[in-house]
């Protein structure tokens, strides 16, 4: 692996994901260094041993010394970091992210992007219901699936590298997607399922549920502990997408709730072994 | 503990759940009789040691000789079994089931019952996506919630019998509730939740969504492997109720797509944090 004592790496935004990645990457014996708004971020990541230089402003050396850039940060400050820092970068550096949605960051990023440095974006879908370096856990990417979503910007040894990241962070399936297909995909397997969570916890005020509920009502509504500024932006930034599987989940949800009225067995009985049938497919 | 040691149990329906109840029985060291109309659940059970007697018929020795009955037949079939052949009943038997839906089974099974014998119901919130007593498990009772659902034909003593068994199966918090009070509960939490993994599963037929997703999508589609034949019963024969949940969840589904729809962050966020704090109740 190319990456293992390959220089500087420097995480911006040093949040429960930029936290899991700067965790792992020193596990690995990589040197991590981390900006970070937050004091208590920094500090703690330096306490802990999780980063070995931080600072909360935009450290010069920190940039320059950079061979890696990995962005922790919000899908909006993203591109605005990039067009103010970008000086800083040290030629040939390499950069990704985390973000959770691609089109509406990735074009922006590569388009106003020096030329003598790359950005090659990717998605780990791994997370937890909590946030802050102080939650970090290198575990998250542990059998957790990882896609890389490259431009006609990108060359194949970036997409290589960026490959490779992925699984050395412990990433079980790699994938590669077209930035479209990833916020078309993501809108329908993390975005719903985020909106479906919370018009679920929204649609009851007992107080008293957690005493009759089974795991099925705690599992789906996990997620409901929820980042309110980031997602209320990822959505916001995936409107389109994201529209369009609200739309066909409440459609379905909609026929089936029509087959209960009607009494129609034989309809929710064909919806049931539908799921059941593709559901299957995750347990191979 | 009046349970341990205390005459014969016999099930009726070894299937998953009534499989279960009499793997835990037998482990407390209980004699644990089964009626099945599958040969193999009954031979499996023999083999296992989850049961010590059975029979693929409504073998009348099995059943006078019971001190306690608990049915793990499916909803409908539990008032037809009793009123077809409760004349085999032991006088002071006490039977109890486990059945999903309390109202429109416990009213009429109780109607017709004879008055020497006495039927509490309950409903242990335990589970799994798969069926048959070749399934069963013991360990899904562990730290699970239990319903007992009396009505005014029950005695004081019988609640306490059957809170007691729940105990003893290892439940966590043990709940009374009215049959109606559970049937409103259990649409919202367990059927409700059921129709929305349903939904979402029929609502995309891309075969590749396994390599894309994070836990949220196979935590909240876990349960869209479904019995079809028993979970469309339950479904239609606690409709009302179920029916609300659906249009309750529907509207608020509705309201946050709209939101989305008018690039309403604030609203967004509002129902975000609402139910950021809602769901911080489980976790306590």
């Amino acid at each position: 692996m190319q990456w293992i004592n390959k220089g500087n790496i420097l995480i911006t935004g040093l949040g429960l994901m930029g936290g899991s990645y700067a965790m792992a990457l020193s596990r690995l014996g990589c040197h991590v260094a981390a900006i970070d708004t937050r004091r208590e971020a920094i500090d703690f990541a330096l306490e802990k041993g999780i980063i070995k230089e931080g600072s909360t402003e935009v450290e010069p050396a920190l940039v320059s010394s950079a061979d890696t850039v990995i962005f922790g940060l919000y899908p909006r400050t993203l591109p605005e970091w990039i067009k103010r820092w970008q000086h800083l970068f040290r030629p040939g550096a390499m950069i990704t992210d985390v973000t959770g949605i691609k089109s509406s960051v990735v074009y922006e990023a590569q388009a106003c992007l020096r030329k003598d440095v790359e950005f090659i974006a990717a998605h780990p879908m791994a997370g937890k219901e909590v946030s802050g370096v102080e939650n970090s856990d290198d575990g998250i990417f542990r059998n957790a699936n990882y896609i890389v979503t490259p431009t006609k910007a990108n060359t194949r040894k970036a997409v290589e590298w960026c490959k490779d990241l992925g699984r050395i962070l412990g990433c079980r399936k790699i994938s590669v997607l077209s930035p479209e297909e990833h916020d078309e995909m993501i809108a329908f397997v993390s975005q719903l399922t985020h909106c479906i969570a919370v018009s679920l916890m929204t649609a009851s005020e007992n107080r008293h549920l957690a005493d009759y509920t089974g795991n099925s009502f705690r599992d789906l509504t996990r997620i409901a502990r929820i980042n309110e500024d980031m997602w209320s932006e990822l959505f916001i930034m995936n409107k389109k997408p994201l529209l369009d599987k609200m739309d066909r989940f409440l459609g379905e949800f909609r026929e089936f709730r029509d087959a209960l009225e009607a009494e129609d067995s034989e309809k929710m009985k064909e919806k049931m072994r539908l799921s059941t049938e593709r559901r299957a497919w995750f347990d191979k």
